[in-house]
């Protein structure tokens, strides 16, 4: 019996013990480092004097780089040490439980690089049906490498944040010259994102994954499509993507995922050496994704083509090494159902077959007032789930200059 | 008569009292910010007492970030009272100055995002005749935005810092399968870069310019040409880019850039409004590119079909603000004639025309061993020129895994 009377902190809950994300809230003393509990946040602050020295410097600031950069030994030790304290009959000295939803969440860590990948087959051919109609559907490259391109650190924000409909160049096949202003093809794209740390190492092999992922998100890659189509050609999506990507504030340890991992799908060619996975890192997460109050889409990560553990290899092959802060995503989560389809281009097929809302209003993509949320769940241990930190956030308005 | 006995500080030289440029120096006692006068540095933490403490502050670290977050009036005055100081007839008490050949230059500051644009036309009709025969050599949206990407933050190097080789897959027309190897078409592109600062901001006008950009650097913009024709479609290089970019140490300061300014070449389709320069922000520099001892190219910066304003103002008005520490880069700067061409792969008209060094060896691509410099001025007042910072990497054989 735990000191924490939470009933949602159990064994049979996806934020039980199994789970504990970290995540940095935003309190009246300024953003502390913290450990979910159940419906409640244990700063850890508060009970450094419980940590010891070595862990505690590592948790008593305002955000999560320092443990990024300790490395996986000393995450394993700091989950260890607090399973033991948020298991124990009673409180550590200085423990002060607080309600999550009485507290917002900040940026976790500093963003160093934020790559994007598309590793979902179903995702790449739906969008080259509707988006290049005429051409194979499926890029030639895409069953040789995770394709992938870098997107805007800067703009990676956390659970919660409003996003503005950002402004920008279309041009469709009928008009003349492009014309500017807010896009009318809003999109989000749900993705699992993976957050990167311990020492700075290229040429990494897929077995190094569990040295330098620290734990995973969910994350909202917004996406202008009608920016998008016209930018895009020849060197991949800028303003469409750039002017926000969210990000849910708890970080899934890597190791609350060890049930959840599975092979990926038998790719059709040969792997380069670089891209074989000894150990399986492809992982059974199962997403849902909900526009207002109603349920969009479920999809299912087990879809994936490339697992994490192969991006990273693929990222780092060329001499770029990982940092501490490093973030990428899978790409938009797109199985082989409808209802698996991770972004509203392929729920509404290019806006050609509107979606109702629960409301009985109708979608083709976003308008201003939408929210837009991510949550997920992993196979925990004993048939147990383990929760993914939820991300939402909501359409503002275009602003004006 | 100045007290600094330097025949190179001298203002009709280019890296006289009209440049002074900014770096960090690598010293004994570590990393020291510094302004270059001629051939010498003189690190501003030992005159700290003649600036006052509002603007040592901004210099007395290992690095120029607080000075880029500290905005155009900080940037104003701190470049007068130094041009006092180095002009004065006797030494300000502590002032020790150093030999920049002794010394080597740290990476000036912390890159936040980095953004490669692609703003030579006649680069882009080049690249697309070479690259992309069939279609129409300049992509259809060229003329109506600055055409960019995000490039890794992480591998911006400063220059000196040797380059490995990368490996990354690659495919030719004749190929039934990629091959993985080191790149067989290494190639540099000459660029001018541009370093943020000032307070993060979006929705930025052309005229708002020299409020958030602090300075101008030489990139070198690596690329493996094998692996991005291979992995760029559909969205755009990283593998072929990611593993390097080199930068000058020595920022020059836009200020020092006001008698280089010109129109960029009128477009041949109207503007959107937020592109529109009231004010030029053309700039007239003059690069040189040599491979080890060989002139190679006499880029000039005119050529441009887009300014650094008009970029600015691009990245912004989707609502990304840029930071300070952000870096965009102009794209290969390429003009007209065989002897303005930013890179090997025109140089060389893709691999099919080997250029002649002085040693009388041929290239098509580069060597292990090669060095490449980028090296640059602009007009300055009263006929002078300004230096820009020089930028030099030796290719290294590729890392074996």
């Amino acid at each position: 019996m735990t000191w924490i009377a939470d009933p949602e902190f159990a064994p049979d809950r996806p934020f039980g013990p199994q789970t504990l994300p970290y995540g940095v809230l935003t309190t009246g003393n300024g953003p502390v480092v913290a450990v979910r509990v159940g419906r409640h946040a244990l700063p850890l602050r508060d009970i450094a004097g419980e940590l010891g020295p070595r862990l505690s410097e590592l948790v008593v600031g305002d955000s999560l780089d320092p443990l990024l950069a300790a490395g996986r030994e000393a995450w394993r030790e700091l989950r260890e040490r607090l399973r033991t304290i948020v298991t124990a009959d009673s409180a550590p000295p200085g423990a002060n439980l607080v309600r999550t939803d009485w507290h917002t969440l900040a940026m976790p860590f500093t963003v160093g690089d934020f790559v994007d990948f598309y590793s979902s087959r179903y995702h790449a051919e739906n969008t080259g049906r509707i988006l290049r109609r005429g051409s194979s559907p499926l890029p030639e490259n895409f069953e040789h490498l995770p394709l992938g391109y870098h997107g805007r650190a800067g703009t990676v924000h956390v659970s919660g944040t409003d996003v503005h409909r950002p402004s920008g160049q279309r041009k469709t096949a009928g008009d003349v010259q492009p014309a500017f202003g807010p896009t009318r093809r809003l999109d989000f794209e749900a993705e699992v994102g993976f957050v990167c740390g311990g020492e700075p190492a290229a040429h990494l092999s897929t077995a190094d994954f569990p040295e330098h992922v620290f734990g995973a998100v969910l994350v909202n890659d917004w996406s202008a499509r009608d920016i998008q189509s016209w930018e895009s050609k020849p060197l991949g999506p800028l303003l469409s993507k750039s002017f926000a990507t969210s990000m849910s504030g708890w970080i899934t340890p890597l190791e609350a995922l060890e049930h959840a991992r599975i092979p990926v799908p038998k790719p059709e060619f040969p792997l380069q050496a670089y891209l074989v996975e000894e150990e399986p890192w492809g992982l059974d997460l199962a997403l849902e994704v909900r526009c207002n109050e109603t349920l969009l889409a479920r999809p299912r990560f087990e879809h994936m083509a490339w697992s994490a553990a192969q991006q990273l290899a693929h990222l780092t092959v060329g001499g770029a090494p990982v940092r501490p802060g490093d973030l990428y995503a899978s790409g938009t989560v797109s199985g082989p159902e409808r209802e698996q389809r991770g972004c509203l281009l392929e729920l509404t097929w290019g806006g050609s077959d509107p979606i109702t809302l629960a409301d009985g209003e109708q979608r083709t993509f976003l308008q201003d007032g939408d929210r837009v949320t991510l949550s997920g769940s992993a196979p925990g241990p004993d048939g147990s789930a383990v929760g993914l930190g939820e991300v939402t956030g909501t359409v503002l308005a275009a602003v004006r200059r």
